[in-house]
């Protein structure tokens, strides 16, 4: 049954008519004591004020003798006055000043004779040298505003003046109840079929990040009773209810009837990608969102509508959002009808941010993972061009990202390994590897948008690799090719070879299924040469035009039998237990324009393939030749 | 006994010293699996890699019909081919494609017959509408490096992968001792000579936030044999130990004597202030820092010295600086053997961000709960003038600068009432005050320092309030007087006056003790014109030049007995219970410089004034006149 929603309201109405609708039935936060020790990052319900004064005594600032300063009136150089110990008291720093004492000497002044007495050649100041009461805190004064988050060092004046106990703003109970039929708690070997629901353990982890707390139900399957009994339980223990639709948009959706049967629905329908179905409702005073299945969808709901609510309820102003201009790597096209949201990732390259638009599918939940910036299309617009300066509001911290070294070419598990043992050497160093094939590589470096680019361009002429390619796209240079490692590549078959396949020409037979990888890419260009060498048709080999963007999600086609072979390098295939059918080996390079070469980060990603640690990792993967990997090859 | 430092090392070298020495020592973390969903946050001990493909099967992208794409080639408008039942299977979105299906075609293409058969008009390519196999996630790819913080995002991904649980850096356990005779465990009430035990709150608050696990130990009295059991017993369960120094350096210190008989000592001295006493120690691997007893010096000592050790156990880059020039209100001395660090409070006026030092005091707690930067002053540097530019490290974010009212002037509580109902009624919005006197307020409008400045001059002439000085110090105008309250004056006296006190003019008796305003404050200048007009000679007044700052602080010495009178507004009075002699009623108004009264902030804070809950507040303080706070009195 397709899906009918009933509203397509704008977010920021909709973000303030939920957050009108929700003040005027009471939604708001209840107080509550905690004491002071365990208060670091709560909020304050009201003003805190000091108990006690901080100093609580008069204390002594010195070592020395406390004494009443007239006692030292007119002692001078030549009129020393001298005390007997009914005069004064021997203090240290931090003890109290005695009752009828009104300053302290130093020890350094104070000239002590044989008969107990002491001699001043100096009047005493009244008040020298005492930490008077309340020289920090006052008595009264205000500690603490309303509405405040306490820091470590507010816990300790709280303490200092004597409050042991503070009101502060209960934290919010978010109930978070998974729904759908198919929907499975998390395992290491899901059916064919089974979605596994991680979504309430991503939504759980955000709002504890949120400081609210989290509350999960059980897995309510796709019926309209169970689902209203589930909300009903949850509504009685949680402040804000989240009803978590089932991934499948061809199934009944029971979530806004079932809020309207338990409360009211204010707009079911809001006008953003992902996330247009969201439903906002409330029974009472307490919120009950409608948050659509797919992953995606589900952290920008959260974020957009319900974060809104958190503020509400803990009284503190949205965090602000750090925006910088970037320039888009590619077009990217949006529905006039939707503000979206799409994912990207940024590279600072050359002092330029260039921002790439990530998977917008709304079941890739890595798009998130791997999203450096949220890039906002408007209403209305009808997306950007490549090239186009866009605004990014940044999810990484921006520091970060001017220590990324950005990797945009062909392929290889080797990037991982390599990135890993980078960050592994300087924490402050990360390694961003977009797969876009070799040629994709080559542009990228012409374009300036990256650092490295991995790139294996045989040349058809007389089977070179790479140099040929670079001549022809750079022919006014800049750039160098590095050494990284000859790596074997074959044919990718089922464990056991099922079809007896012998080579390249057994492809076309009846009955059997390829998987190729995109156009650009150095494994396309391989094949393609191979067949036109050896007279093979492509149109021939059903499956040509199917096209993967990894050696390894080629070898996962076929592992799970959805195709009988691929072509990919050895690594790939013995990652999941392949036959492997050696072709070729080939060179895998890395092209680095001279501006990114000198840089720290380039240089130490090439120590790190010079390092004994990454020859360790390639020998574990399998099919790589290393021979001086970092070490400069030509340059253009 | 004075306290010998036996080293005053440069803060940078102590740093990176005590690093290099403990890394040989092997210092660092252990790895511990916990469960995915208990992840966030957690830094990860190695690379993670997928364990299966997500999706993990081949699943319909569309509601429709699977099928062998092969038994539709050739279909068209005009040559339709018509399906069996055997020849396709109703899917939904989500739903796993059979086995023998590499097609989906959309229910809206699909033309039913009443046979049971479909028809189609058009061919179905291979894969299409087939979500395949490790689109997202390949298993065998690396999902996250080594040594990276675990998002949501990344669980999500991790459970979409099979992956159940994670290996990752255990959190550090830091044990902190507290030790001295004079410490006792926080208290409403404690005795005068008592030290109240905070450090070790604000320490495990500040080791929370960073990650650490804090386990806060007895306090231990100033013994050598117990502060050693102590040591061993943390040492036994923790990786990192605090010995939390004695506030009193008055006292023998035992901390570098009990390090070294259990391990080593690196360092005893740094040249930082506050915190030059630290002591940088180990056993074995395990770091052991003596921390002086001062707050303000523990809370540095954590922040310079034990920080950047838990930067080497999570493997983490040191979090950046968000750093900002800044002008300095007034002059700072700073001595040249020591790095300082300076608490500043700072303020935007008029676009110039305005830096004001703190209290300097180690034992001023609220220096750093009040301090919105650090200005740090090399070591070498005598320090700067007032005005000079400054780099100041913020303790808090940008934008809540941007949105801070800056007030700098004459004290009153009714500024930290308003403060709170500013920011009760925008959240956004925040109020920092600074206690200078009335004068000292008229100087900051001046120099441009301040949003507003409270102000009560007596103009000696007339005496009439705040015009008179307005005119002189501002002859072109440029500013507004705002209304605010009409206060009592009188003498602050213990309860039931016991010494008789019936005016000012028995503030000269013998024996009795007066507390003062410092210079500049209208009060000062109140009292200096009372006596002038009734003939009081104040140097027969003891105490006169004894200064304060606030009117609670004086109100404060009264009720502690250590003064016998003190001048002050009723509602100090009324705070403390004190018998009060009123003198006056004055003026208490707001200086407001054009350029500020038309922003947001401003106007917002005279809607407060004005409003009926400020009202109620200063009712409850007591001692004040209400006509229409808000408006404006006169422009000059």
């Amino acid at each position: 049954m397709a899906f009918q929603y009933l509203t397509n309201i704008p977010l920021d109405q909709a973000q303030a008519d939920y957050r009108a609708f929700l003040a005027e039935r009471g939604f708001g936060p209840a107080a509550e004591t905690v004491p002071v020790q365990d208060s670091c990052g709560r909020v304050t319900a009201g003003p805190v004020y000091a108990h006690i004064c901080a100093p609580h005594y008069p204390a002594s600032a010195m070592d020395g003798i406390a004494l009443a300063a007239k006692v030292t009136f007119g002692a001078s150089e030549t009129t020393p006055v001298t005390l007997t110990e009914e005069d004064f008291t021997v203090v240290d720093t931090g003890d109290p000043v005695p009752e009828g004492c009104d300053a302290v000497v130093m020890v350094e002044d104070v000239i002590r004779q044989e008969d107990g007495t002491v001699r001043l050649y100096a009047p005493a100041a009244p008040w020298q040298h005492i930490r008077q009461i309340g020289e920090d805190i006052c008595a009264g004064e205000m500690l603490l505003a309303s509405h405040v988050t306490i820091s470590p060092a507010a816990i300790g004046a709280m303490l200092a003046a004597g409050v042991l106990e503070v009101p502060v703003l209960r934290r919010a109970v978010v109930g978070i109840i998974p729904t759908g039929d198919e929907i499975v708690p998390p395992t290491a070997d899901p059916r064919p079929g089974d979605i596994v629901e991680f979504n309430s353990s991503i939504f759980s982890a955000m709002l504890t990040q949120w400081g609210a707390v989290p509350r999960t139900f059980p897995i309510v399957p796709d019926q309209k009773e169970a689902i209203l009994a589930a909300v009903r339980e949850a509504l009685d223990s949680c402040d804000i209810v989240l009803l978590n639709a089932g991934s499948s948009a061809g199934r009944e959706d029971w979530s806004a009837a079932v809020i309207r049967e338990v409360g009211e629905v204010l707009y079911h329908g809001i006008a953003i990608k992902p996330g247009k179905p969201a439903i906002l409702g409330a029974q009472g005073k307490k919120p009950i969102l409608g948050v659509p299945g797919y992953p995606v969808s589900g952290i920008l709901v959260l974020t957009e509508l319900l974060r809104p609510l958190l503020d509400d309820w803990y009284r503190t102003a949205p965090q602000a959002e750090t925006v910088r201009e970037a320039t888009l790597s590619r077009a990217v096209v949006s529905g006039l009808k939707y503000r979206e949201f799409v994912r990207v990732r940024l590279g600072k390259v050359g002092g330029k941010l260039m921002a790439s638009p990530l998977g917008r599918g709304s079941g890739v939940v890595t798009s998130f993972m791997k999203a450096d910036g949220i890039l906002d299309i408007p209403q209305g617009v009808e997306g950007y061009e490549a090239g186009a300066g866009v605004q990014v509001r940044l999810l990484r911290p921006a520091e970060e990202l001017e220590n990324t070294l950005v990797a945009i070419g062909s392929h290889d598990p080797l990037l991982d390994e390599a990135a890993d043992l980078l960050h592994l050497a300087d924490p402050a160093l990360y390694m961003s590897s977009t797969h876009v094939g070799s040629m994709g590589g080559i542009m990228a470096v012409r374009r300036g948008e990256t650092h490295i680019a991995g790139v294996h361009l045989l040349d058809e002429r007389d089977g070179s690799y790479n140099t040929a390619f670079i001549k022809r796209y750079f022919p006014n240079g800049g750039v160098r090719l590095v050494e990284c490692v000859g790596r074997t590549q074959g044919l990718m078959l089922p464990p056991g070879n099922p079809q007896g396949i012998r080579g390249l020409e057994d492809l076309s037979r009846e009955g059997l299924r390829y998987v190729n990888r995109q156009k650009g890419s150095g494994t396309r260009i391989l094949i393609d040469y191979l067949c036109k060498e050896r007279g093979i048709d492509p149109a021939k080999i059903y499956g040509y035009d199917r096209e993967e963007f990894t050696h390894t999600s080629v070898a996962a086609q076929v592992a799970n039998r959805t195709a009988d072979a691929g072509m990919g390098i050895y690594s790939a295939a013995q990652l999941y237990g392949l036959d492997f059918l050696p072709v070729c080996m080939e060179q895998y390079d890395l092209l680095i324009p001279d501006a990114a070469f000198d840089t720290p980060m380039v240089q130490r990603l090439l120590e790190v393939l010079g390092s004994g640690a990454f020859r360790e990792r390639l020998e574990r993967l399998g099919g790589y030749r290393l021979e001086t990997p970092g070490a400069v090859r030509q340059r253009f």
